[in-house]
């Protein structure tokens, strides 16, 4: 807490002074953190787009060494791509240390060293600071590398400037030898193929959306194309050998193979839309740094997804009433798995896995075939009107229990703050674990920036709206003037020409709808400002603008969305 | 329709010019809908506060005779209590017409006729612009008097200004006597005492909010101070001959008397609050005017509420899940009644009804005691985070039905539409019955306008909020500068200084919290703008503004709360 507070002090002189100061290694991790968007679930020390965090961070780096060390990066890394550098440099002569000597340095009380790239590592001082939490300390004593290789983030020019500056030492040759001959091989080698379509926000672990405009095309999102968010390396399962969990019931630990789970329990059918946390996270990036993956406004995709009912295989494992007298929670294991054996966890309330109304599944198939492996194959969670990161993918183990997921993203992540808490001020424990979404749209056509014609007369505007907690998207405004005046949106829930299905039943309304207006090119205006919001049956609305919403983790991003399209007079030749 | 055309175009014309034109009756129909606030609900025919309505009803006025009477007219009401009007003006000469002819105009084929203090009308065009409805046919051929004593705000200035421009006649003496000698009986005359604290928005029906300050000082709201919104004369019941019906089920029709209703079913007691659709509308009025009773923040109020669970009452009655095949809502009808014999009615739906976590509760406790005669003795529905409108009170009779409640206030009111929606356009059934209500907060101290002394160095802040669906209230935001910066407030969910209980299962959270903030006063400032926003477990926000929430019947108004407070420099003597 002390060295919380010091840093605080230290960031904001060194925020009032652009100067170069001589200070201590501590301002440097301060800057990792103030000056990176990090996190261990894939935004993990995503450099801050634009020159801003290279000014800043220059102002705050220790000593002139260091300030020279960071030209030199700068340098060296500009000629290469950031996303490989594989280098650190060697400002000076150290000590040579051994292998033994660092392995005795793996707790707080001795310091915690690391090697990496042949170079000893003090990072004590790092610890409390860093944004991945106490997990650094799996490496303590050892090598960086393995874990690198699982978070490709930290392969960053400025990540590796950090480091540089808590080097105590070099690895004796002899070790460095023997380090080499354990190869590190890359846990996402078996990473399946992507759609070329897809941007990518995050390569290792695969993070993607697909292009807005291929987006709305569909009510039902191909699987190929449906938005990937993907925390550790795609796990290998073999389906013949696949067996679920299921733990915390009176009747003990119930195990059931892919076949079982498939012809024991009937098998149930939903259309739901999944979302994101961070869908539109860039939008807050706009308005203050935020940490995490800088999505746009498709990280969000819907499908058809068939299962088992999570109720039912609950009742087979003994669940009744009266577990929920001691029991409140139904916590998620996935199989995919961290370099120290730590699995993907997330939980939902136990009321809405077992309500008849929950809908909640344990799906083996998405849109008619089996689930892809970037969707959780064989078995995923789909819990639908609930955010993404509960819908757990490779579902290994089901646990009954009085807890919430004590998992990182359950706990340390995932949730809501107001816009005056920083990461000196944050308290995890102060806010839920998000679950039901709030109400959510975004217009997909026209893109920010486009140009229309004036001969054209009339501009089509597309988008999705969707609300959490199976509350029914009931009315889309649009407005081509900022605001100022609104025309209400034709929607649909079903593929275009075709008919739409039965409404849902009230609180059941998992999928989103796409929605549409055409409307005349106002005479006089040269610019248009397109503006959607969406009202869903509980009449919750967005809210109007982003920065009374900004959060220092840059979820749940639901203001109205905006684009500005330009009109382009005509030739006077027609 | 054709109608309703024309009066939109006149209107725009009328709108647009504000100078006197020669036009016909019908426009002044347009300015009865568009110049004054009005509905059978209580807010019925509610005069537009400030000068504007008048500026257009004069621009629209028919004719100069028409002109002259709304001069004398105005000159008159200003001496007297424009509620207490009694007298309408005689502009010429009219035909005497007896009783008997008048009774032969009941229909729109042979015209509406209709008689008042004398006087004959002819309204047949103004039928169709009754902001009440059809139901003003029910006085056709006879006298209007005993449906304004039940809707007593028709007895306004402009309401009988629009009617005189209906006259065709003199009823004659003889039948003048007659009538006279049907007295015409107050049906509010037994309407129970109530409490002076109250700011009365409306006598008859009664509806009354408590001053905003002592309303956050309980968590539970004393009954006598409890927002009270009736829609009828409170019925006069006895809880001896009380008989409950409960139709629609296998079962055929139970009934229950209730002592029946006390001893059958296990008492079940919740802590909810309940909130009016129109709660803040008078901020919305200030955008623009809406129809409907100007309720401050005070619509609002907190119980605890003891009865019997409507979900074992429908077990009793027959109820299986496989009714929920064909029956899809749960209708309720009030006792309380309008001289047609028509009752208040609304309807929820069955899910909610049914669901074990729905606690809908037929109560016949408020607070430990039997529920007030306002709040609905003996018997009224509780549908907690639902809108008050279908917490029927004085509940007579339910009907499980494949059917939505076809009560006006289900059909045509207690809708929100999109601020570009007006009443020539709107489409009732395009929008669905408001049922559970969106995430809501205010500030109740200070209030809008308050002095702070500079030497009290602080400002403290407290307020209330909620949200509808058992979604429970996770943060509240408080900004001193008029949203730019956040801080957030501390809640309670107890009365001041007892240790709060457990807390709610998810989706159960039915009572509101009280927060508070004590902060310094900024030093520079002169003027603070107070705001809060409130956030729920499903992360949904209030919206920033009320413009784009605007609706035609100022529902719905759950914007930032402000309140501007000025700081008042202290002398310097001390």
């Amino acid at each position: 807490m002390l060295l919380l507070r010091r840093c605080h002090n230290l960031t904001r002189f060194g925020l009032l002074n652009t100067q170069r100061h001589q200070v201590t290694p501590a301002v440097v991790s301060c800057a990792v953190r103030l000056w990176s968007s990090s996190s261990e679930d894939g935004g993990s020390y995503q450099s801050a787009h634009g020159p801003s965090w290279r000014h800043g961070l220059a102002g705050l780096l220790a000593g002139t060494g260091a300030v020279l060390a960071y030209g030199l990066h700068h340098h060296k890394a500009e000629q290469q791509d950031s996303s490989t550098v594989q280098t650190i440099e060697k400002t000076s002569a150290f000590p040579i240390i051994s292998q033994k000597e660092v392995t005795t340095h793996r707790s707080l009380e001795h310091g915690i060293w690391v090697t990496f790239k042949g170079g000893v590592y003090d990072i004590t001082k790092f610890v409390a600071m860093h944004p991945g939490g106490d997990k650094i300390l799996l490496a303590a004593g050892g090598a960086l590398e393995p874990f690198w290789a699982l978070y490709a983030v930290h392969n960053q020019e400025h990540v590796l400037e950090m480091l540089s500056e808590y080097k105590v030492g070099e690895l004796s040759a002899e070790d460095v030898k023997k380090q080499k001959a354990i190869k590190t091989s890359d846990p996402y080698s078996t990473d399946p193929e992507r759609h070329p379509a897809l941007h990518i926000n995050n390569l290792k672990p695969f993070n993607a959306e697909p292009p807005p405009e291929l987006l709305s095309d569909s009510f039902i999102t191909p699987s190929a194309i449906f938005f990937k968010r993907n925390h550790l390396p795609v796990p290998q399962v073999d389906a013949a050998s696949y067996h679920l969990h299921i733990e915390g019931l009176p009747g003990g630990v119930l195990t059931l193979s892919l076949e079982e789970l498939k012809t024991r329990f009937p098998k149930h059918t939903i259309t739901a839309t999944l979302q994101c946390a961070g869908n539109r996270r860039s939008e807050m990036n706009k308005v203050k740094q935020v940490k995490g993956l800088n999505w746009g406004i498709a990280a969000i995709s819907n499908a058809t997804w068939g299962g088992a009912r999570l109720r039912d295989v609950l009742l087979a494992a003994g669940y009744s009433p009266d577990v929920a007298q001691r029991a409140f929670h139904v916590q998620f294991e996935g199989l995919d798995k961290d370099v120290t054996g730590t699995t993907y966890g997330a939980s939902i309330p136990l009321n809405k896995a077992v309500n008849e109304e929950g809908d909640v599944l344990l799906a083996y198939e998405m849109n008619g075939k089996d689930i892809p492996p970037d969707h959780g194959y064989p078995v995923r969670a789909v819990v639908p009107g609930t955010v993404g990161a509960r819908n757990v993918k490779w579902l290994g183990k089901i646990i009954v229990s009085a807890e919430e997921s004590s998992s990182h993203w359950q706990q340390n992540d995932y949730k809501g703050f107001s816009p005056g808490t920083d990461w000196d001020t944050v308290d995890f424990k102060s806010a839920p674990a998000i679950q039901e979404l709030p109400i959510q749209s975004a217009i997909t056509v026209p893109t920010d920036g486009a140009v229309v014609d004036r001969s054209s007369e009339e501009v089509t505007v597309k988008g999705y709206a969707w609300s959490g907690g199976g509350r029914e998207v009931v009315r889309v405004d649009v407005s081509l003037d900022g605001g100022k005046t609104w025309q209400v949106a034709q929607m649909r829930s079903s593929e275009k020409g075709q008919a739409p299905g039965p409404s849902p039943p009230p609180g059941r309304a998992w999928a989103w709808k796409l929605w549409e207006v055409t409307a005349p090119l106002p005479a006089e205006a040269q610019e248009l400002e397109i503006v959607c919001k969406a009202v869903d049956n509980s009449y919750n609305m967005q809210p109007d603008t982003v920065p009374p919403i900004w959060n220092l983790r840059g979820v749940l991003s639901n203001a109205w969305h905006r684009v500005k399209v330009k009109i382009r007079e005509d030739d006077n030749e027609e």
